[in-house]
């Protein structure tokens, strides 16, 4: 069974960068990988703050948060 | 051909996590993954920082930094 990952991002520059060279490295014959705009998917947020994100982008495996350089506070996308 | 990619860590609790985490679920068969413990190798201090690494834990994936969470600053291990 795959692990679980969730990419959160808010389409800025560095969320976009990590997308395409951090989530998109990860091996997907083990990680099952979700990418969430919360800019555009904002019923998402809680989600993300109950997973404990902070900041996007975020990269959310299993029950681990990695934040990932800084684009944007998840404070100031609510 | 493989992309390189660099973890560069510091044997922090922090750091020991995001390398069985994330660097450990990086695609094996597209990267070419090298761990590099900065406290052990302080050789390598001089590389990250030229790869643009400010903080451990860091993956270098081609020339973009991605720094994931926080560990310890990289000028707290010279």
């Amino acid at each position: 069974m795959k692990t679980k990952a969730v990419f959160y991002h808010a389409g800025c520059p560095v969320c976009v960068d990590a997308e395409q060279n951090v989530a998109a490295a990860l091996d997907a014959s083990r990680f099952d990988v979700e990418i969430v705009h919360l800019g555009v998917s904002g019923n998402r947020i809680g989600d993300a703050a109950a997973a404990g994100v902070k900041s996007v982008p975020a990269l959310v495996i299993g029950e681990s948060v990695y934040h990932i350089n800084h684009g944007a506070d998840l404070s100031a996308l609510g």
